[in-house]
């Protein structure tokens, strides 16, 4: 059976007009689906207002007791059910959860070697609770996970990309997988600037062949290796563009970057 | 089978170590359970730093959009999450969630009249969702569930010891249900200044009887009521005390008041 791993990020999050229609349009769908968000600029805001400075060593973010305490609230509590509650009226019935909600993704607190990132948590695939959540979406509950994950007792800021990509490879071992990478980008650009430049499909002979040609910019490089890592992994097929794009995607119609190991 | 229906209020809520003790109290318990918390000060506190006002009409307070907003950061994100890693530490698999999740708990927003209360939700027993709750008690997880509901695509306030006596009830069709309401008060007192008044057992006919004799103030009456409401709609039994007192009450020693309907 297949498994739609869905990622949203801060374009959509901080779009409310966006977000509502992508809702409406996600509690559609029929397939078993997990969604999962980031965090969008909301977060700051309200650190803003509660006079809260965003900290910074080696210009990397540092999440110290007060920051995690407000991605939770943010995460967690305004978001994430503001979600739920809207995909709730579309009669998709979400259960918005983090990565301490049923021991879904327990993380390892991030080392601290030349820097100290605080309440970071590090995860990997064999972290994932995927029994818990294959139980969930067996009862045709969709899970709704927020960037969060859980040690020892704390809540622990985790990249949504990575959850993403542990959880699709996690869940692997169970459904058909099919990530999905939404962002503000139609898909990946053969040039960043031009949106006519769209690959459509990527696998992975022609990505060794573009990335030896020095196609992609080093931001890409990262991502599209990861992707591949996912591929390898066990997941089916990875898809990179926007919202929009994706339920056209979904519909069988070409719109965004399909990515697969071989070509298809 | 029995279940546990327990809740605890603000005054736990607001005392870290006191909270920290019983959730590792609650951890160790063995039997079916669900946990159910109120609010505390924090959102007020949170409230206070956001410049938020507290708004009320005829000294009735009110939820309007950024109220309700507040709430859902801190008892849905915050609070919710700070119990739900602390019961992971514990060994004991909990979920946090709010009545959105999972559909557990749709609410009616309250009608507007002679007062507009905002963003609160109004629930009955037929508005829970007791048979995704004991799917996830039959999986040994504990559901923990923040005091808001949610009604068309919104989330809404809702009293948590209503939300605990219509779970309760809920739940009557599917165990044998033990509801415990937890504050600072040791139980139930005929003198309230007098901690040494204690009434260990309280059956309706005594109740009754007491309530004749002007026993109860005002501000006890609708609690007690609501009581023997439950016990009516199929509770088995409700006990009210502190925290301290209900793990003693578990190890089948008297402490707190012990509430059924008939003589025991």
């Amino acid at each position: 059976m297949q498994l739609l791993v869905l990622k949203i990020g801060g374009h959509t999050l901080d779009n409310e007009k966006e977000l509502e229609r992508f809702l409406a349009d996600f509690a559609a769908l029929t397939i078993p689906r997990i969604l999962i968000h980031g965090g969008g600029k909301i977060a700051t805001k309200i650190g803003d207002q509660l006079g809260l400075e965003s900290k910074y060593v080696n210009g990397r973010r540092i999440t110290d007791e007060a920051a995690i305490d407000l991605v939770t609230m943010v995460y967690a509590g305004l978001i994430n059910k503001k979600i739920v509650a809207q995909l709730q009226k579309h009669n998709c019935n979400a259960i918005g959860v983090t990565g301490a909600d049923g021991n879904i993704l327990k993380a390892k607190k991030r080392p601290v070697k030349e820097i100290d990132y605080g309440f970071v948590g590090d995860v990997e695939p064999a972290d994932v609770n995927a029994e818990f959540l294959s139980l969930l979406i067996n009862q045709k509950v969709v899970p709704v996970l927020a960037p969060l994950t859980h040690s020892n007792g704390t809540m622990l800021n985790t990249n949504a990309d990575t959850i993403a990509s542990v959880t699709a490879i996690a869940m692997s071992k169970y459904f058909d997988i099919k990530l999905t990478l939404c962002s503000e980008k139609k898909g990946i650009l053969r040039s960043l600037e031009d949106e006519s430049s769209l690959i459509t499909h990527l696998d992975e002979s022609s990505y060794l062949k573009m990335k030896g040609e020095g196609i992609f910019t080093d931001g890409m490089l990262p991502k599209l290796d990861n992707t591949f890592s996912a591929l390898h992994a066990g997941v089916k097929e990875v898809w990179i563009g926007d919202t929009q794009n994706l339920l056209t995607h979904l519909q069988g119609k070409n719109a965004g970057t399909l990515i697969t190991l071989k070509e298809i």
